[in-house]
């Protein structure tokens, strides 16, 4: 199944549960839908299973509406951007202002994110989580920003505690503003020059796949730059060990636009909206979410395998499989973007095919 | 690049010129487009090569258009049908009346692609080559009959060579009827049970690929069925060995949907319009093209890659990379209508993403 879990990830290993951090809970799908979802995936004029992974997306769609007639209704984007302490030491191709630059592109509708949501017709909203600047007022832009970016984590933690409850509290509302309640369709995306730094700690810790396999080169590195980003991290292992409670991991190793994700992940799952992943960033953030409340995961399609190093072997313990494989590297939410319109094909090609029956169309011979 | 050619399939093995068979020349591409593209493309707000393989798609596309201002306009489908004498001896899951009867379903809009030419605004044409059945006319229907049903090419050649060029001539004509002047791009799909055993000696024969690894499951063949299309396949070439003429190979063991098929690559090749591919069997009848004219590759977008057992060997033969690989299997050019969305979205992402020097956004680092 798409993005079905691994065992691994079917547990919390979260010392505090969802409701302590402030989340209403996660309803279970329901297998009965899932079922007769399955059910009328075999009816339709077509060989078995010759739709390829295009049946079990359906089918998660139809599980997590609860409904055998699944849509796509006012599909929101949000791009939470922020930017991080560890990036003052060159651990990406580009500089640190590119955060707030790119933030400007988006809103200007020149990015990449912001052609693609014209195109798929989805609603897109940036948030500052904890951009390193103060940026102008614009009515698609959503402060929530916690603190001018995080810390070092070189050398003490990335965020407190409080902050990153703050930024659970602030992503719950950013959802419950840009949302509306007909909307069941959220794609997830960041920006954050240096925050595939701090995924790939986060990634190592969560998932014990070494250090050294976690990180990649972001937006471009050489082989240099990606041998002093590897170092870098390790000397970030050296201060302490890594912990393995996932608050505790946000805290350390984080970002504010990384824990705001996570709390989106969590608020929107009980909240029933399919989660439109993007690329490696989003998808650390999908499992620090799942170690909280492991639910989460029902509610998530994988848009796409980054070209990020990585993604394919963080998608792989989650048991999760992309539905696009292009190669792309770029975040802003820009592969599960694309990803949507094959959902949307998923989506009406279940509910508007005929019938075996309904068609007068032969079945399989013998 | 995306659909690039391999050199084995860059030179013609036909004995009659193109010309010669009733097809205008095509056009070479244009390299200053080219290289003016690829470089637009390395100018826009994102990391080189971000984009993945959005950003030789996008090249593609203005070379065919000749233009650094690509669109997608008046989208076309064309579904080439046929009957196949080979179908009698059981070398399919499913009864050969399925042919007709998804002819019907094309027709009333049940069929898969059906629903994907409605979501992507593409304009669908079903066109009988040579169904074995009295179809009632429909609006939609183009009869362009050859006969009913091709020979059994385990005994006789599949068709005459009058009837192989009589389905150039009338690939041509359903070309010039469908697609407006004003359309630039073309999606080509096939429905005819039986007809993965005719590509599947095609390929062969074409590839010097060893036959059992050409041969598939097509619409769900099961191992001992998959065994007798083998056997029986084999018998065929027992009769005579393949031929190399890509002509004397239609006549001998293609289907009069295939030979349409080729027609429309080298026509349409000629108008200048971008070709989206579908699966095994219409790959198929892109080498056979490029086999009598190899400029036509030029005009290619592989859309996906079937989970048909040799489609992935043939895109490799072609040096294609196909756009998706969903494990789709259905044929109708229900995986090439997908696939326009994402052609799509990368001729948006070129023609509307922002330049670093327009946005302000600062460059690589060093």
């Amino acid at each position: 199944m798409l993005a079905s879990t691994a065992v691994s990830t079917r547990r919390s290993t979260c010392l505090t549960s969802p409701a302590d951090l402030g989340f209403a809970a996660i309803p279970a799908p329901d297998p009965l839908v899932h079922a007769q979802a399955r059910r009328r995936v075999d009816s339709l004029t077509k060989p078995l299973g010759a739709l390829g992974r295009l049946e079990p997306l359906a089918v998660r769609v139809c599980a997590v509406q609860r409904t055998l007639r699944p849509t796509i209704v006012e599909p929101v984007a949000i791009v939470f951007a922020a930017d991080h302490g560890i990036a003052t030491r060159g651990v990406s191709a580009y500089p640190r202002a590119v955060t707030e630059q790119m933030v400007k592109n988006f809103l200007t509708g020149g990015a990449a994110i912001s052609v693609l949501a014209r195109l798929e017709g989805a609603d897109l909203w940036i948030v500052d989580a904890g951009v390193d600047a103060e940026l102008d007022p614009h009515p698609r832009l959503l402060d929530a920003k916690i603190r001018r970016s995080t810390r070092d984590f070189v050398t003490e933690a990335a965020m407190t505690r409080d902050e990153c409850l703050e930024a659970f509290a602030r992503a719950r509302a950013v959802i419950d503003r840009v949302v509306p309640s007909a909307s069941n369709l959220l794609l997830l995306g960041e920006m954050g020059i240096g925050n595939t730094a701090s995924a790939a700690l986060l990634m190592h810790a969560l998932t014990g796949v070494p250090l050294a396999d976690c990180v990649g080169r972001g937006t471009g590195l050489d082989d240099a730059g990606l041998e002093r980003k590897r170092a870098i991290l390790a000397s970030a292992l050296a201060r302490r060990a890594a912990p393995t409670d996932p608050l505790e991991l946000l805290v350390e190793y984080g970002g504010y636009e990384i824990a705001m994700l996570v709390g989106a992940f969590l608020h929107a799952s009980s909240r029933q909206v399919l989660l439109l992943v993007d690329g490696f960033t989003v998808s650390v953030a999908a499992l620090l979410a799942a170690r909280i409340d492991p639910l989460v995961l029902d509610y998530c399609v994988f848009g796409h395998c980054s070209a990020e190093h990585a993604h394919r072997a963080l998608l792989a313990h989650l048991e999760a499989r992309p539905v696009l494989d292009l190669g792309m590297r770029l975040g802003e939410g820009s592969g599960a973007a694309i990803a949507l319109s094959v959902v949307r094909a998923a989506v009406r090609l279940f509910t508007e095919m005929a019938t075996f029956e309904g068609a007068g169309v032969s079945q399989k011979d013998g």
